[in-house]
Protein backbone atom coordinates (compact mmCIF):
# COMPACT_ATOMS: atom_id res chain seq x y z
CA UNK A 1 0.00 0.00 0.00
CA UNK A 2 0.91 3.62 -0.73
CA UNK A 3 1.41 5.60 2.28
CA UNK A 4 -1.71 7.44 1.81
CA UNK A 5 -3.50 4.20 1.97
CA UNK A 6 -1.73 3.21 4.98
CA UNK A 7 -2.55 6.05 6.56
CA UNK A 8 -6.79 5.72 5.75
CA UNK A 9 -6.49 2.25 6.59
CA UNK A 10 -4.63 3.50 10.16
CA UNK A 11 -7.49 6.06 10.62
CA UNK A 12 -10.04 3.58 10.25
CA UNK A 13 -8.61 1.07 12.95
CA UNK A 14 -8.34 4.18 15.23
CA UNK A 15 -12.49 5.19 14.88
CA UNK A 16 -13.24 1.20 14.92
CA UNK A 17 -11.94 1.78 18.88
CA UNK A 18 -14.70 3.15 20.83
CA UNK A 19 -12.53 4.87 23.70
CA UNK A 20 -10.79 5.96 20.89
CA UNK A 21 -13.63 7.08 18.54
CA UNK A 22 -14.42 9.00 21.72
CA UNK A 23 -11.17 11.17 21.49
CA UNK A 24 -11.88 12.75 18.16
CA UNK A 25 -7.85 12.06 16.73
CA UNK A 26 -6.72 13.03 13.41
CA UNK A 27 -3.33 11.93 11.84
CA UNK A 28 -1.72 15.59 11.28
CA UNK A 29 1.62 14.31 9.80
CA UNK A 30 3.65 10.95 8.60
CA UNK A 31 6.98 10.97 6.99
CA UNK A 32 8.25 7.46 7.36
CA UNK A 33 9.27 7.80 10.66
CA UNK A 34 7.45 10.03 12.74
CA UNK A 35 4.03 9.79 13.36
CA UNK A 36 1.67 12.86 14.31
CA UNK A 37 -1.48 12.92 15.98
CA UNK A 38 -4.09 15.78 16.71
CA UNK A 39 -6.98 16.38 19.28
CA UNK A 40 -9.14 19.13 20.16
CA UNK A 41 -8.89 20.19 24.05
CA UNK A 42 -12.47 20.73 24.17
CA UNK A 43 -12.47 16.75 24.71
CA UNK A 44 -9.43 16.89 26.63
CA UNK A 45 -9.70 19.46 29.00
CA UNK A 46 -9.67 18.28 32.91
CA UNK A 47 -10.15 20.79 36.19
CA UNK A 48 -7.91 22.77 35.26
CA UNK A 49 -8.48 23.93 32.10
CA UNK A 50 -5.63 22.12 30.99
CA UNK A 51 -5.52 18.65 28.99
CA UNK A 52 -6.29 15.75 31.04
CA UNK A 53 -3.15 13.62 31.73
CA UNK A 54 -4.78 10.45 30.52
CA UNK A 55 -5.77 11.80 27.50
CA UNK A 56 -2.16 12.75 26.77
CA UNK A 57 -0.45 9.32 27.84
CA UNK A 58 -3.44 8.00 25.61
CA UNK A 59 -2.27 10.42 22.17
CA UNK A 60 1.22 9.02 22.70
CA UNK A 61 0.61 5.93 23.04
CA UNK A 62 -1.64 5.85 20.03
CA UNK A 63 0.99 7.78 18.04
CA UNK A 64 3.60 5.48 19.11
CA UNK A 65 1.45 2.11 18.17
CA UNK A 66 0.13 4.03 14.44
CA UNK A 67 3.88 4.27 13.60
CA UNK A 68 5.00 0.66 14.70
CA UNK A 69 1.63 -0.45 12.95
CA UNK A 70 2.31 1.59 9.84
CA UNK A 71 5.86 0.56 9.34
CA UNK A 72 4.82 -3.24 9.94
CA UNK A 73 2.26 -2.50 7.25
CA UNK A 74 4.79 -0.88 4.88
CA UNK A 75 6.57 -4.18 5.14
CA UNK A 76 4.06 -6.58 4.32
CA UNK A 77 4.13 -7.85 7.47
CA UNK A 78 0.38 -8.81 9.42
CA UNK A 79 0.93 -8.55 13.16
CA UNK A 80 -1.27 -7.42 16.38
CA UNK A 81 0.92 -4.78 17.89
CA UNK A 82 0.88 -4.05 21.99
CA UNK A 83 2.78 -1.54 24.49
CA UNK A 84 4.47 -3.54 27.37
CA UNK A 85 5.59 -0.36 29.02
CA UNK A 86 5.70 3.48 29.26
CA UNK A 87 7.57 5.99 31.04
CA UNK A 88 5.71 9.43 31.32
CA UNK A 89 6.67 13.13 32.41
CA UNK A 90 4.31 15.38 32.75
CA UNK A 91 6.49 18.88 32.33
CA UNK A 92 4.19 21.32 31.86
CA UNK A 93 0.58 22.25 31.79
CA UNK A 94 -1.47 22.63 27.95
CA UNK A 95 -3.94 25.08 27.55
CA UNK A 96 -4.16 24.20 23.67
CA UNK A 97 -5.46 21.52 21.14
CA UNK A 98 -3.40 18.60 21.58
CA UNK A 99 -0.39 16.91 19.46
CA UNK A 100 1.19 14.02 20.14
CA UNK A 101 4.75 13.14 17.64
CA UNK A 102 6.19 9.71 18.44
CA UNK A 103 8.98 8.64 16.72
CA UNK A 104 11.80 5.34 17.23
CA UNK A 105 14.50 5.81 20.29
CA UNK A 106 17.90 6.72 18.72
CA UNK A 107 19.15 3.49 19.36
CA UNK A 108 16.16 1.54 18.24
CA UNK A 109 16.71 -0.62 14.54
CA UNK A 110 13.52 -0.44 12.97
CA UNK A 111 14.93 -2.39 9.99
CA UNK A 112 16.10 -5.16 12.76
CA UNK A 113 12.64 -5.20 14.27
CA UNK A 114 11.03 -5.66 11.03
CA UNK A 115 13.02 -8.76 10.33
CA UNK A 116 12.59 -10.17 13.81
CA UNK A 117 8.87 -10.52 12.93
CA UNK A 118 9.49 -11.45 9.86
CA UNK A 119 11.64 -14.69 10.69
CA UNK A 120 11.03 -15.26 14.65
CA UNK A 121 7.32 -13.83 14.48
CA UNK A 122 7.77 -11.55 17.26
CA UNK A 123 9.56 -7.73 18.04
CA UNK A 124 9.84 -5.29 20.29
CA UNK A 125 11.24 -1.35 19.67
CA UNK A 126 11.49 1.49 21.78
CA UNK A 127 10.22 4.58 20.98
CA UNK A 128 9.58 8.26 22.14
CA UNK A 129 6.63 10.90 21.69
CA UNK A 130 5.99 14.22 23.09
CA UNK A 131 3.34 16.47 23.35
CA UNK A 132 4.84 19.89 22.25
CA UNK A 133 3.80 23.20 23.95
CA UNK A 134 2.77 25.90 21.00
CA UNK A 135 5.66 28.29 22.28
CA UNK A 136 8.11 25.94 21.46
CA UNK A 137 8.92 24.03 24.89
CA UNK A 138 7.46 20.56 25.91
CA UNK A 139 4.15 19.45 27.68
CA UNK A 140 4.78 15.64 28.06
CA UNK A 141 7.27 13.08 26.74
CA UNK A 142 6.91 9.49 26.67
CA UNK A 143 9.35 6.50 26.36
CA UNK A 144 7.62 2.94 25.27
CA UNK A 145 8.59 -0.48 24.46
CA UNK A 146 6.25 -1.95 21.85
CA UNK A 147 5.78 -5.51 20.54
CA UNK A 148 4.37 -7.10 17.90
CA UNK A 149 3.67 -10.89 17.22
CA UNK A 150 2.71 -11.65 13.75
CA UNK A 151 -0.57 -13.16 13.14
CA UNK A 152 -0.65 -16.89 11.75
CA UNK B 1 -17.11 16.26 55.21
CA UNK B 2 -17.59 12.78 55.71
CA UNK B 3 -16.39 10.33 53.35
CA UNK B 4 -19.73 9.43 51.85
CA UNK B 5 -19.72 13.66 51.09
CA UNK B 6 -16.38 13.28 49.70
CA UNK B 7 -16.97 10.39 47.77
CA UNK B 8 -20.09 12.47 46.21
CA UNK B 9 -17.90 15.56 45.45
CA UNK B 10 -14.70 13.62 43.39
CA UNK B 11 -17.67 11.66 41.62
CA UNK B 12 -18.93 15.13 40.68
CA UNK B 13 -15.35 16.43 39.96
CA UNK B 14 -14.81 13.39 37.70
CA UNK B 15 -17.98 14.05 35.67
CA UNK B 16 -17.16 17.57 35.31
CA UNK B 17 -14.18 16.71 32.80
CA UNK B 18 -15.35 15.59 29.56
CA UNK B 19 -12.47 12.90 28.90
CA UNK B 20 -13.55 11.74 32.05
CA UNK B 21 -17.24 11.54 31.77
CA UNK B 22 -16.96 9.75 28.65
CA UNK B 23 -14.72 7.12 30.43
CA UNK B 24 -18.23 6.07 32.34
CA UNK B 25 -16.32 5.17 35.20
CA UNK B 26 -17.63 4.50 38.94
CA UNK B 27 -16.27 4.79 42.40
CA UNK B 28 -16.16 1.39 43.52
CA UNK B 29 -14.52 1.48 46.59
CA UNK B 30 -12.68 3.57 49.51
CA UNK B 31 -11.26 3.06 52.49
CA UNK B 32 -8.92 5.74 53.33
CA UNK B 33 -5.89 4.45 51.69
CA UNK B 34 -6.98 2.83 48.89
CA UNK B 35 -9.32 4.05 46.14
CA UNK B 36 -10.86 1.78 43.96
CA UNK B 37 -12.39 2.77 40.03
CA UNK B 38 -14.61 0.54 37.74
CA UNK B 39 -14.57 1.14 33.97
CA UNK B 40 -16.93 -1.68 31.61
CA UNK B 41 -15.11 -2.83 29.22
CA UNK B 42 -17.80 -1.72 26.28
CA UNK B 43 -16.51 1.59 26.69
CA UNK B 44 -12.99 0.82 26.44
CA UNK B 45 -12.26 -2.18 23.97
CA UNK B 46 -9.62 -2.18 21.73
CA UNK B 47 -8.62 -3.85 18.08
CA UNK B 48 -7.80 -6.93 20.03
CA UNK B 49 -10.94 -7.00 22.08
CA UNK B 50 -9.12 -6.31 25.32
CA UNK B 51 -9.13 -2.99 27.46
CA UNK B 52 -7.31 -0.05 25.84
CA UNK B 53 -4.50 0.89 26.85
CA UNK B 54 -4.75 4.20 27.17
CA UNK B 55 -7.91 3.94 29.20
CA UNK B 56 -6.08 1.63 31.73
CA UNK B 57 -3.59 4.37 32.30
CA UNK B 58 -6.42 6.45 32.20
CA UNK B 59 -8.25 5.10 35.24
CA UNK B 60 -4.88 4.47 37.42
CA UNK B 61 -3.93 7.75 36.80
CA UNK B 62 -7.45 8.63 38.16
CA UNK B 63 -7.81 6.25 41.00
CA UNK B 64 -4.42 8.20 42.22
CA UNK B 65 -5.42 11.58 41.38
CA UNK B 66 -8.65 10.62 43.27
CA UNK B 67 -6.82 8.91 46.59
CA UNK B 68 -4.65 12.08 46.83
CA UNK B 69 -7.77 15.13 46.83
CA UNK B 70 -9.59 12.52 49.05
CA UNK B 71 -6.97 12.67 51.88
CA UNK B 72 -6.33 16.55 50.93
CA UNK B 73 -9.87 17.34 51.37
CA UNK B 74 -10.42 15.22 54.32
CA UNK B 75 -7.61 17.09 56.05
CA UNK B 76 -9.44 20.49 55.24
CA UNK B 77 -6.80 21.22 52.84
CA UNK B 78 -7.83 23.09 49.08
CA UNK B 79 -5.51 21.88 46.55
CA UNK B 80 -4.61 21.64 43.02
CA UNK B 81 -3.67 17.93 42.49
CA UNK B 82 -1.34 17.25 38.97
CA UNK B 83 0.43 14.06 38.03
CA UNK B 84 4.08 14.59 37.79
CA UNK B 85 5.00 11.27 36.17
CA UNK B 86 4.22 7.84 35.54
CA UNK B 87 5.71 4.30 34.86
CA UNK B 88 3.17 1.95 33.41
CA UNK B 89 4.12 -1.95 32.63
CA UNK B 90 1.28 -3.75 30.99
CA UNK B 91 1.50 -7.73 31.95
CA UNK B 92 -1.50 -9.15 30.26
CA UNK B 93 -3.94 -8.30 28.36
CA UNK B 94 -8.09 -7.52 30.23
CA UNK B 95 -10.81 -8.92 28.53
CA UNK B 96 -13.23 -7.58 31.33
CA UNK B 97 -14.27 -4.66 32.86
CA UNK B 98 -11.57 -2.43 34.22
CA UNK B 99 -10.89 -1.43 38.07
CA UNK B 100 -7.83 -0.03 38.97
CA UNK B 101 -7.11 0.54 43.01
CA UNK B 102 -4.85 3.02 44.06
CA UNK B 103 -2.78 3.04 47.25
CA UNK B 104 0.45 4.95 48.93
CA UNK B 105 3.79 3.22 47.59
CA UNK B 106 5.33 1.79 50.57
CA UNK B 107 7.92 4.61 51.78
CA UNK B 108 5.29 6.92 50.60
CA UNK B 109 4.63 9.25 54.64
CA UNK B 110 0.88 10.28 53.43
CA UNK B 111 1.01 12.90 56.96
CA UNK B 112 4.18 14.34 55.98
CA UNK B 113 2.52 15.03 53.20
CA UNK B 114 -0.25 16.64 54.42
CA UNK B 115 1.93 18.44 56.48
CA UNK B 116 4.50 19.86 53.21
CA UNK B 117 0.88 21.50 51.59
CA UNK B 118 -0.57 22.57 54.95
CA UNK B 119 2.90 24.50 55.71
CA UNK B 120 4.87 25.09 52.90
CA UNK B 121 2.23 25.35 50.23
CA UNK B 122 3.25 22.21 48.05
CA UNK B 123 4.19 18.55 48.44
CA UNK B 124 4.79 15.43 46.56
CA UNK B 125 4.13 11.87 47.25
CA UNK B 126 4.17 8.48 45.55
CA UNK B 127 1.77 6.22 44.32
CA UNK B 128 1.20 2.79 43.11
CA UNK B 129 -2.16 1.93 41.30
CA UNK B 130 -3.33 -1.69 39.68
CA UNK B 131 -5.43 -3.17 37.23
CA UNK B 132 -6.37 -6.90 38.11
CA UNK B 133 -7.63 -9.45 36.06
CA UNK B 134 -10.47 -11.78 37.42
CA UNK B 135 -8.04 -14.85 37.49
CA UNK B 136 -6.55 -12.80 40.20
CA UNK B 137 -3.28 -11.54 38.31
CA UNK B 138 -2.41 -8.34 36.96
CA UNK B 139 -3.01 -6.54 33.76
CA UNK B 140 -1.03 -3.22 34.88
CA UNK B 141 0.75 -1.66 37.21
CA UNK B 142 1.53 1.99 38.14
CA UNK B 143 4.01 3.78 39.78
CA UNK B 144 3.23 7.41 40.25
CA UNK B 145 4.60 11.01 41.62
CA UNK B 146 1.56 13.57 42.32
CA UNK B 147 2.00 16.81 43.40
CA UNK B 148 -0.17 19.08 45.26
CA UNK B 149 0.18 23.12 45.38
CA UNK B 150 -2.33 25.14 47.97
CA UNK B 151 -5.07 27.42 46.19
CA UNK B 152 -4.59 31.16 47.55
Amino acid sequence: MADDALLQHLDAHYQAMPPVASMRLSIAGYDGVRLRLHAPLSVHVNDKGCAFGGSLVSLMTLAGWGLVSLRLQAAGLDADVFVADSQVRYLAPLFADLDAEAGFAPDSDPAAFLDAVRTRGRGRIELQATVPLPDGGVATTMQARYVAIARR
